[in-house]
Order: C-alpha cells, then sequence, then structure tokens
C-alpha cells in the first residue's frame, strides 16, 4: 500500500446507469453497506447522460437493488443507507460546460475524490480532459478504468500514454474483476503460507499446470465487438495471464502493491515469446460451429446474431506458454479459454510431479502425481487429490493394490458475495492497488498476445472450428496430449 | 508374500470360548462371512477345556453374535453360514491324549492347517510340544500369537526360541491388531503413493511427528497383569513402536512381507537408545491418581479394585524418540500413551515445517507448518490443515492478514468394520505375512524398551501423577515444549 495514500470518501462514478454499475457495482456497493464496511461519510455522485433528478436515481438504485439481489439479502434499512449516499449529476462528457457542473456539485465535498469510469474506454481521454480543464484532478484523486484497455499493444500504450499525461501511476486503478475474487486472493495465501505447497512449487515438484476458463454462453448481442477482439484478446491478456502471473510468480519481498506487481511483471516477461516456428505446436485456434447444449440447438458464432458468415475470429484459444526462468523452466503452463463449451468452469490445476517410482503396481497409468484444483466457477473452492487404500478388506490380501484418489475438498461458504467487485471497491477506498494492474503489466501482456496473434497470421496454421457445446476442438486435446498431458475435466 | 504359503482352510482355534475369541474373533469371522469373503472349503475347529458339544459350540457361536454385532448387520443366512463352519474339540491342553483326539478330529481335514493359539503366552510351549507329539506339525502349516510376546527381551526370546523349535519364521503370525486397522494399512499408501507428501518425507521437511494413544478407561479387572507390565511394555513396545516404523520407515524395495518387514526392522536398529543420562529429558512416566472424567469421581491405579497402594508402576509415558539415521536426524518422534486419560484418541500428527520466511505478518504464532492428521480413534480418518485467506472482504484492504487453518477431512466409511481383526484374518488365510510381527522387530521393540527401564531405574528420575481424566502430567507437556513444540490435542 502506498504510504501516499489515504481512505477516500468521495466517489464519483461514470456512467452509473450503465450495464456494469447496474449489475455489479451497485450491488457490490449494497453487500459493502449491510456488512457494515462503508463509512459514514462516503457520497457516491452518479453521473449519466440522461436528465434525471437526484430522486430518480435514488428510485433506480432502489430498482436496481431490488433486480440483482435476492430478496432474502435484502435488509430495508442497508437499502435506504446505501441510497442516502447517491446523489446525480447530468453530463454530456464531451461538453465542457458538463464538468463545470460536476465541479459544482463536488465543491462542497470532501476532497480528494474517486473517479470511477464505468464507460466505455473511447471516451477515457475526453473525460480526462474535462476533468483537468474543471481542476477536478488533484495529486490525491483516483482514477478507476475497466478493461479493455486497448485492443493491442500500440492502443493499450495510447490509453497509457493519456492516463499519465493526468495521473500518476499511483492513482490509476486498472480493474481486472477476476482479481476480486476470493479464490484468486486465496491464491497468494495458499502459496506462501504453506510450506507442503511451496515447497514444491517450482519444476522440481510441478509437471504442469492448467488454467482453464470455459464459458457455456456464446457472444450474444456483443457480436460487434467481440469479432474485434477475438478470445485470445478478451480472456488470455487480461484474465487468464493474471492467474498465471498470480501462480507462478516468485514470492514477493513484502505483501504491499508494489512488491506484488513488480513481481507479476518479471513473469510477463519471462514468458517466452510464441514465433513462426513455434506457434504449431503450442497453439490452438478455433470458432464454433452449430451444436447442441442440453438438448437445445445452439448456432454457430458466425450464424449468430450480427454475426457475419466470412469472419475468422477465434472464440476459443488453447496454448501452451512457457516461462523462462529458474523456477519455471520446462513446466508447462497450459491456458485454454473459449465460449459456448459444454460448460461454464474457470480452475486451475497444478499437477504436482508422481515419484517416479510407484511400487503399488506396475501400469504406467497409475504413475499419476496430486493435484491441486482451485475452482473459481460455478463454486470457488479449492480441492485436493490424495492416494489412499481402497477402502475395506482384500479377498486376497492384495491389500497393496492400485491406490484410489479421495478428493478433499473444501469450498468457500460465499457469504452471498456475488462477484469480486466489493473487495476491489474496498481497495479503490482504502488505496490498495496490489489487486489492480499496473501499466507494465498490461502492456508485456497485450505485447505477448500480439506477438501470438502475428506468428499465427504468419504461419500456415488453420483456424479450427468446434461444436458448440464441446469441449473445444480436438486439437485442443492434442495440444497438451503431445507432450503426454491431459486437460482435468470434472 | 513368500512363495510357498498358499490359501489355508482349515482352522483351529485354541480358546475358543476365550475373551479374545468372543469379542474379537467370532464376529470377524461374522463379518467376512457376510461379505462373502470366506472360501467354501473353509472350516473352523474350536478348542476348548470346557466338555462341550460341536452343537453346543455352535449355539454359542451364534450367542455370541446375537451379542457383539450389531442387529442391523446380522444377516440370518450368513450367520448360518459361518456357525455351519464350526465343530469343537474338548482339550485339557497340558494333557498329550487331548492332542490325539485333536489329530483325529483333523484326520480328514484339508492340511495344511492353521493354529490360533487365543490363550494365555504361557501355555504356547506346552501347545508347541503336544501339536508335535501328535505329529500336527507340517512345514506349511501356521501358528497365530498374540502379545504380550514376553515382558522384556530374554522373555520374549524364550518365546521365540520355543515356536522356533518346532516352525519357521515364515510360518510363524505374530499379531499387533492395530496392524489390522484401516487407517494404519492407508499409512503406506499415503507415503508411497502421494509425492506432495513422499517428497518431504524426511528431516527437510518434517519438523517432527507425534503419535498418541490415550485411553479413557483404568485398569478394571486387569490390575493384576498390568501391575506386572506397565504401559511401557504394555503399549509403546508393540502398538506405538509399530505405527513409528510404519511412519519412518525407507520406502521398501516391493511391497511383500519381507521387504516391509525388512525396513521396519531397520527403523527399531536406527532407535537411539536412552540411558541415564539423556532419560531425563526424553523420558516421563506417571501414574494416575484419584479424578474426575465427565463429573464423575475415578479412582487412581493403587485405589482400583485389586491395586496395591505401593505400586510404582507406570500408567502413562512420554518419550522422545530419535531415529539416527539419513531421514530422520534430529526429527522427535514424540509418543505418549496412557490410561484414564481425558479422552479415549490414537492419532499421528505429522508436523511439516513451515517456512521459514512469513510474509503474512510477524507474529511469531502464525509461523505454523501444515499437519497431517492420520485418526485412529475414536474415528478412524486424515486430515490435512491447510492455511487460508480469512474468508471475506477486509474492511483495512489488508486482505494478507494472517491465514487462517482450514482443515481438509476425510473419515474413512467404516463399513461396519469394528476391529482389525478381518483383513488380519484374511492375511492369515491366504498366507502373507506383512502385517505381522517377524521375531527380529520384537526383540528390537523390547531391547529399546528394556534400556529405557533400565535407565529409567537407574536414574534419579521420579515417577510423576496426574489426576485420571487428565492429559496426563504437566511433565508431559514439558517434555515438548522444551524443544519447542507442544502436542495436537483436538
Amino acid at each position: 500500500m502506498s504510504e501516499s495514500l489515504k481512505k477516500i470518501d468521495s466517489f464519483v462514478l461514470f456512467g452509473v446507469l450503465g450495464d456494469l454499475s447496474i449489475r455489479k457495482l451497485i450491488p457490490a456497493w449494497y453487500y459493502l453497506e449491510r456488512d457494515n464496511m462503508l463509512s459514514d461519510a462516503l457520497k457516491i455522485l452518479g453521473v449519466g447522460r440522461k436528465d434525471i433528478s437526484d430522486k430518480d436515481l435514488k428510485d433506480q438504485v432502489k430498482e436496481v437493488l431490488n433486480k440483482f439481489v435476492s430478496p432474502e439479502y435484502l435488509n430495508p434499512e442497508a437499502v435506504s443507507r446505501l441510497v442516502e449516499r447517491f446523489s446525480y449529476c447530468t453530463c454530456d462528457l464531451s461538453k465542457i460546460e458538463s464538468y463545470k457542473d460536476l465541479s459544482l456539485k463536488l465543491s462542497d465535498w470532501k476532497k480528494p475524490v474517486t473517479y470511477y469510469l464505468a464507460i466505455s474506454p473511447s471516451l477515457f481521454e475526453m473525460v480526462c480532459d474535462g476533468l483537468k480543464g474543471s481542476n477536478l484532478i488533484t495529486p490525491d484523486c483516483r482514477i478507476i478504468i475497466e478493461k479493455p484497455i486497448g485492443f493491442d499493444l500500440d492502443t493499450s500504450q495510447e490509453i497509457n500514454e493519456k492516463l499519465t499525461r493526468y495521473f500518476d501511476e499511483s492513482q490509476i486503478y486498472r480493474i481486472d474483476h477476476y482479481l476480486g475474487k476470493e479464490t484468486v486472493q486465496n491464491l497468494i495465501t495458499l502459496r506462501f503460507a504453506n510450506s507442503l505447497f511451496s515447497s514444491q512449487w517450482n519444476s522440481k515438484g510441478i509437471e504442469y499446470v492448467e488454467i482453464t476458463a470455459a464459458e457455456s454462453v456464446g457472444i450474444e448481442d456483443r457480436w460487434g465487438y467481440f469479432d474485434g477482439m477475438g478470445q485470445l484478446r478478451d480472456m488470455v491478456q487480461s484474465h487468464l495471464l493474471q492467474l498465471l502471473c498470480l501462480i507462478a510468480m516468485e514470492p514477493p519481498n513484502r505483501l504491499d502493491d508494489q512488491s506484488i506487481r513488480s513481481e507479476k511483471v518479471k513473469v510477463l516477461e519471462a514468458l517466452k515469446p510464441l514465433d513462426e516456428e513455434s506457434i504449431s505446436s503450442n497453439f490452438v485456434s478455433a470458432q464454433y460451429i452449430d451444436g447442441e447444449i442440453d438438448g437445445n440447438q445452439k448456432s454457430g458464432y458466425v450464424n449468430e446474431d450480427g454475426g457475419k458468415t466470412e469472419s475468422k475470429t477465434e472464440t476459443f484459444v488453447a496454448v501452451k506458454a512457457e516461462i523462462q526462468n529458474w523456477r519455471w523452466l520446462g513446466v508447462p503452463f497450459y491456458l485454454r479459454t473459449g465460449k459456448r463449451m459444454a460448460s461454464k468452469t474457470t480452475q486451475i490445476v497444478i499437477h504436482f510431479k508422481s515419484d517416479g517410482h510407484y511400487i503399488f503396481n506396475e501400469s504406467k497409468e497409475s504413475l499419476r502425481g496430486n493435484t491441486l484444483i482451485i475452482s473459481l466457477h460455478p463454486k470457488e473452492g479449492i480441492s485436493l487429490k490424495v492416494f489412499t487404500k481402497p477402502h475395506g478388506v482384500d479377498k486376497h490380501s492384495t491389500v497393496r493394490s492400485d491406490p484410489m484418489s479421495l478428493d478433499f475438498i473444501k469450498t468457500q461458504k460465499l457469504l452471498n458475495i456475488p462477484s469480486g467487485y466489493q473487495s476491489l471497491l474496498m481497495d479503490i477506498l482504502n488505496g490498495n492497488q496490489s489487486l489492480f494492474l499496473c501499466r507494465e503489466e498490461v502492456e508485456l501482456a497485450w505485447k505477448w498476445c500480439d506477438d501470438a496473434l502475428d506468428a499465427f497470421n504468419q504461419s500456415s496454421q488453420e483456424l479450427y472450428y468446434y461444436d458448440a457445446g464441446s469441449n473445444g476442438p480436438t486439437q485442443s486435446e492434442e495440444l497438451i496430449s503431445n507432450y503426454g498431458h491431459s486437460w482435468h475435466e470434472e
């Protein structure tokens, strides 16, 4: 936590009427309110284009809560406490006068102020200019942005340049909402508070790592947006590489934001770039075609509403990543993510090396290592596969037959936490940047993805196809089985 | 499994009307029968002093099952199948004619025969002589004996000498019923099928090991027997040292009886003897005095029925054992066992070393290693303590505060297995000696206990006292806390 940053009680939410605010941020505020996490002084100014009153906004916040918080968690007192914190400012973000109005509204608010840009990235520059023009940027204020931070390295650098024109890196909070999840935060504790794991967290102890983020949904109404991105840019560049960083980073000296970020940067720097030569054996991209989920026909990607039949955008990526450093040499990190897959599953699987020698029987099949499965979705939890004696008396006294796998499973009680935004909002208020991305991370991740896409485009490798509702193309299985490994499917 | 040994279907049970047979063996036979584990050809000849008929014995077997098997597990068909296997032979073991009767009864039985001596060790020699005299000992027959195998090294050697006069070591099955327990047998699988554990199963990975066998019962009607033994001879020499062997042994080349026994022997050979000098800091013996369990007054040891007030026999022992070999140098194995303690608990606790450096906070208290708890009683099961992030959002964004312990617990479904005798009986029938003690083990264990008792008697160390219903004397806590460790209490 940077020493200079302190608790902030004035929060401006650009895009208060937008989808992100309604589905995620306002409910997250509610849970924090209900759990008495918010300071009495906290005020939230919603900013939107619509011309509505404070009261209208308050009514809308109430409506949002009734819709997105399940009734048993609704505490009327907490609802009205939260609603009272909200006020509204109508802004046309392209007009200078809007920022003057904003300035006026904020004139008697406690400074500094946090600006949360829950709006399209294309508007970031305009808002920054506007805030600057009305002297709303102070050295202590904070600005929060969501991905996508660009479309590739160049565009991401442009955004970062603009932001850093007005803000110091310590003021900028780049959100990856995956990092707000309990289980993701738990990775740090699991790794560094348990010698049982930490002592083997390297190429001597780990055979390979899988990171899977499978979605069962298709593209739906985001076709236009998604077709410009593709799965690599949309998911790997952000979420999957972040998870990889947390799994692979060296132990930080301290658990403050600077230490953690700098360890993550080191991992990204050590990622081996994919080139034209290596791409064919390390990278699979694919697009879903018509298929079936739970007996329901689902359209292929190009046949979705708004789709274009000639699109070659990938909706699935599997990639074998290698980290070229002391700890991880020779340990594959298999990343896999796709849309319209068999199930919605996000998980990290650590495959520990098995003992080379196996005294229970000689079948190769049995030479299995222990696995630690960290589930982010559909439930958050961790489980550990341990091998034990098959239970009971053996008729032939071959007690020493094949061990069987015993799953130690701990699923977190979710305490009705619907998303990771609560913890991220608290961190923003408290000024802790550990779970936000620094510029270097974002740009290194883009660089690696850009290289992969360039190599793919220059190679003769095809885009493969998979049925909607499947586990991806067969080439994804081959990618990993070629190295003697296999994807863990629940 | 020795190649020469084969399945045996003829079983002679000396002491069929005795306590061990009634409480343990006959119920164990029943469960095997119910689970269709027994060969159709199996016949059991009960031997006893009482002059009763085959039918009387069959009736008594039925009675035993009604008393010692809970009604929901009683399957009338299995009961009658088992009862049919039994016949009876009246024997005065001191009379030569008795063995002739026995020989007659067995004349048309399939050979070889297994002889199970569920009788006092003082009768072993007489029975062996009698069997020999009537030509009932063949090179393939088996003999099964229960502890105590002697009272010290000398007396145990005497018994072994007598046995080996007539039987080869491969024919002798020395039972330690602890080794029949599921969880004890599971130790081998846990250790050698899980690289997560095996890779740290040495002085680099393990800080210390605890083996506790606490009983809540007192001596009851066994005062005379027990006062001659004491807790070290009664429990440590047998059960606790056997558990220590299974925890500490090197990986055997194969999982056959010879390989396992020879690894256990190596552990016992490496046990550092306690001498007059080391005894005071490594050994605590104590006797219980009047106390209270669950609000009920319990008499002290010397005040029990049949007790003598001057007795200095120990009912509690705690000892720090050291294994002087490559794997275990510097790792204490704390053994603890007592009668009339707070609860009946048998467990092994493996304390893994913690990471030296701890980034979560600086309090010493938090430098804890992972623990693997192997419970033998009251439930059988294994649990693993892993540290995780305290759940939920932290108000001050110090997400990185003290990890909390999360217990992965797997309790075995007991499948109505009341004792370890089923699996031991199967092993006897099948001729697998892995879970039985060889002569060398027994004698090395006696040697170590004899040395400890000699050193104690020659030292000025006192016998301590503890309240009935407590965790033993405070000196037991000090024994371990002096080395910076503590007993794991549930």
